[in-house]
């Protein structure tokens, strides 16, 4: 079955956003065995847009249109399917109901705005399907054998919708069962990842591996067709093993919905161990990073943003000598951060970073990018240097994965066995 | 002009990359003033390749193709565009010799492999754009008054080349001046913001108003086309201007490259203000956010994450008793952990936000989303109530956006006059 993607919106074709949705679905495809040929942009534009859909409708069995859903004039997305179709567009008495409850839900007291209620009209025949994040219900319309999938633009709507509600229609489409599985590694660049296991891409039918680099991390998805679940997982157990086998501790987790700090909060409370953090360069993202994790409230009670040389001292008690002969970016203040933090919160475990995210700053000998990562864990500290590449938010956002992935690693080391 | 683009590549098909260089591209045409209806993307087969790009040479004055410019046997750009054109491929001498200075000065001293000779050819007529940062060379295409721009796909090539080449090559075919001026609002809706400029949406022609929801803000671009640059700020000066009536204190900037962020931090340098920040739902999010602006060290020096009710108390020295009788997430908490942070970093202002991220935690009373975020300025102190939707992430993202935009407004406020 061929499936293709038609991104609605004229915010895409000025640039103003990048479109994470055509990824995300594709991944998702992919991963469903769905053959995709064709992804589109069009604008807010009613013919071009009703030319576009018609095209996709034309050439697909399956087309999923992104964005065109909100309740402003702009949006037409509805409009367009319906004309294409020969569908009229009715109003949802149910989602009528579900908007007023949202708002309710939401504590939004005011009154809805009067546009808002366009949100609750469908393409006539339509399956509606609620939005917990959102006014605007997705929409799935069967016709001719075909299908046309609408989705609200928002990725927060989107991702969730397509998890909950499409990727199971889609499923239910198919005559043979598609089984997925994720392997998640951190702490080995894309293309060593890919050579240490080119002999299995390359000889790989069914399962089939897919690497996806992510910013500081690489995951495969393995992905088998077999008659029933059962025969499927069979199939990718050999794989699985041996990726686990050759990627060693830098495989964090098999499970698709597990993020890296996911991970280490596991750990942390597997070992009974508190944490804090002391930041310079990152200010808080490491810290907002782990506190992403619900729960994580009595492993993580306090951190320490020390931006200045002064706060350094005072908060951390790293020595002025340190600073003084080594710098703030440099091994040794890491090291006393990581220990001073670990005191003051009395944690057993401390991050510390200090690095130069740039664009100013940069010397030769400490250029923009240069980053020291320290982890204390029961008395011990490992430090790690970084050469970072990217702008200041690119530093930054490397800095605070490392640092996950250190402390993830340290603890590992610490309870092996 | 219209142009489109083409990104060729089956990788993007599959989920493996998202399309960054579309949305480069795409406000790179905008600022150039070239009108973009469409955007494709097409995989790595000969049949579709023709056909997409004969799609987009019909509807289009310019056709600017992304990828598929490598050695192996997938890419086939050059040969899909040639096919449709009916255009030959020549080697390029120019190319040949290029290649070969190439692989010297980067090092590699082995042989060249034979498939990258492939890399020297190149569609008849084309003028060839020598690429600094890799092998195939990008091309310009003009026939029957219609242009095709072939460039690489990696990011790191495509960029600089156009860049260097084709933006001054697409500014010398534009006959009319375009200028375009954004608008960015913080603390309205996007529905609501819609509805109090309706008027002006609705009759507008030329200036065009476009608005683009973003999380927490509403950004509008106003365009014009003119005779020339003077004429085309000279028509939108009326409408920024009612725009910034209509939208008051909300407008907070109206560059293009400004964020709230930034914008925050330019006024505590006007006003030589120090900020501190006290985050106990956000986790250090906001401070993370602030230190992304490069030079905030002079303003912002510590920052406290103090997520537990003991560390509020030890930290920010709230009152025991406030948390015993009014909780953890209240206004008078909240009130408290800004004025204890100022004093204890000894600064001028104060940031302090607490709240229910859920997806636990809440009651009827304090149900998920609610947040209070207070803003202590000069000894002052403001507190404001906030019911977010969506998952933790979200409530999480526009705390810190309606943070950095309170103390905004409390500057403002503050120095009004």
């Amino acid at each position: 079955m061929v499936v293709e993607i038609l991104a609605v919106g004229t915010e895409l074709l000025l640039g103003n956003i990048v479109n994470s949705n055509a990824r995300y679905l594709s991944e998702q495809c992919a991963s469903l065995g769905l053959s995709m040929y064709h992804q589109s942009v069009v604008g807010d534009n009613m013919e071009r847009a009703m030319e576009s859909f018609q095209t996709a409708w034309e050439r697909s069995d399956i087309v999923i249109v992104t964005g065109g859903l909100g309740p402003t004039e702009d949006d037409m997305t509805k409009e367009a399917c319906a004309n294409v179709l020969g569908l009229g567009l009715i109003e949802d008495s149910h989602t009528r109901v579900y908007i007023e409850e949202y708002f309710k839900r939401s504590g939004h007291l005011q009154e809805i705005p009067e546009n808002n209620w366009k949100q609750a009209v469908v393409v006539e025949g339509a399956k509606v399907l609620d939005n917990p994040n959102g006014l605007a219900p997705g929409q799935i319309i069967e016709k001719n054998g075909k299908t046309a999938i609408l989705l609200p633009g928002p990725p927060n709507e989107l991702l969730p919708l397509f998890e909950q509600k499409v990727a199971p229609f889609l499923n239910s489409l198919r005559p043979e069962t598609i089984v997925s599985r994720m392997i998640k590694i951190c702490g080995v660049g894309e293309s060593k990842a890919e050579t240490m296991i080119l002999d299995l891409i390359n000889g790989q039918k069914n399962p089939t591996i897919a690497p996806y680099a992510k910013t500081g991390e690489v995951h495969f998805r393995i992905t088998a067709q077999a008659e029933s679940e059962e025969e499927g997982l069979t199939l990718m157990e050999p794989v699985v093993k041996e990726l686990k086998n050759r990627f060693g501790e830098s495989v964090y987790t098999t499970d698709e919905k597990e993020t890296l700090e996911m991970v280490v909060v596991k750990l942390l409370k597997e070992h009974n161990l508190t944490l804090t953090s002391a930041e310079s360069c990152t200010g808080g993202l490491f810290a907002g990073r782990i506190i992403n994790v619900a729960g994580v409230s009595d492993f993580y009670k306090e951190g320490f943003i020390t931006y200045s040389n002064e706060t350094k001292r005072k908060r951390l008690d790293v020595n002025e000598e340190t600073l003084k002969s080594y710098g703030a970016v440099s091994e040794q203040t890491a090291r006393e951060m990581a220990v001073g933090g670990a005191a003051a919160a009395k944690a057993d475990s401390c991050i510390a970073i200090t690095g130069v995210a740039g664009p100013d700053g940069g010397t030769e000998e400490k250029p923009v990018g240069l980053v020291y990562i320290a982890c204390f864990l029961n008395g011990k500290v490992e430090v790690e240097e970084f050469y970072f590449r990217g702008n200041r938010e690119k530093v930054r956002e490397q800095s605070v994965i490392k640092a996950v992935d250190l402390l993830r690693r340290s603890i590992l080391k610490n309870y092996k066995k």
